[in-house]
């Protein structure tokens, strides 16, 4: 018979399985990350419990980081144009605007700390080195994964443009640049977790 | 008698305390981050094995993140002005230069899982939401704390300048603002781990 904790282990598993799947028809989970979710998703000893494949995002605050005073004006989970980029801006009646490339964010959640080391050991080796465990729980354990690439950078400071728009094509195709490079590292990581677990993609 | 795992972690534990020590007296350590080190060092069941307190940075690279290709110009642990922060950018001949603002960064030694996971709560407790256990081995698990207030932006790409000096003095003014933030939050850290453990100041 299976014990108490093997079934809470399943019970909290269908839950956060079936509400991906419930979020990913109403077009709420980005797809570049639903693959490595889906994979994750597929080992016994893993699921996880949310995530952001990394967004180019456009916010009114002072300084970054404020979390309550932000607003958040625009996000793309994908490469922008300078056109987009100053449409929005031209848009925004901010004293204080902010331009942002989000790195990916995962959380993972493990049956066991065997499962949790071998779940870090891989991430790191795919370039994620913020991964780390965010606690031990009786049965499970959640790992944090989250990578390093960013950018953090006013546009507008005291109603004055700190960049002027004729740069923003320069900006910009550093900005894609450091997304797309986000985006890879998900695939190296979902790679690395075929190999790692013998997956099959056929099977997925 | 002192179980073999105990001598190897006093053994670690003096090697590490004797190197803080040692870099204190170079002034390798940033002085804003020491009272925190000394007091986690004070405590049996934790040490420190590296630190950095945030910094303001400056470097040569096309994209940020890109280690071994990136070259740093200038750094600093404390506030900046503008004209300083002018001066580095007209003394270098870079094509591509990027100004940082990393923070804070703590990677402590925890004697067993119980005492990284207080670790942990006490720091997240304290605003640093990046916390994690890093691996778990015999007798000793690494825990990393990161701070989350960052600036990563291009002063230069491609030989052309993003931002004119003219608004050097606005985004000066955040750089350490963001900066000045991070430092209060390594205070608040030490603060919360003397009322956790108990500490007198006194006896430090």
């Amino acid at each position: 018979m299976a014990k108490d904790y093997d079934l809470s282990w399943i019970m909290r598993k269908n839950h956060y399985v079936n509400r991906l799947l419930k979020e990913k028809k109403e077009g709420m989970v980005d797809e570049d990350i639903v693959p490595l979710l889906e994979l994750i998703n597929s080992l016994n000893a893993y699921y996880t419990t949310s995530s952001c494949s990394g967004r180019i995002q456009i916010a009114e605050t002072e300084i970054p980081g404020e979390k309550g005073v932000m607003r958040v004006v625009a996000k793309w989970h994908r490469p922008i144009t300078a056109e987009e980029l100053k449409a929005t801006v031209e848009a925004s009646e901010a004293r204080n605007l902010w331009l942002g490339v989000q790195p990916p964010i995962l959380h993972i959640m493990c049956r066991s700390i065997d499962d949790a080391l071998k779940m870090l050991v891989i991430a790191r080796g795919s370039g994620f080195k913020r991964a780390g465990i965010q606690g031990i729980k009786e049965g499970r354990c959640p790992v944090e994964i989250v990578g390093t690439e960013r950018i953090e950078m006013p546009l507008i400071l005291d109603g004055k443009l700190i960049v002027k728009y004729e740069k923003y094509p320069l900006l910009v195709e550093k900005v894609n640049r450091v997304l797309l490079k986000s985006k890879e590292r998900i695939k190296r990581l979902e790679n690395a977790l075929k190999q790692r677990f013998n997956v099959n993609s056929a099977t997925l």
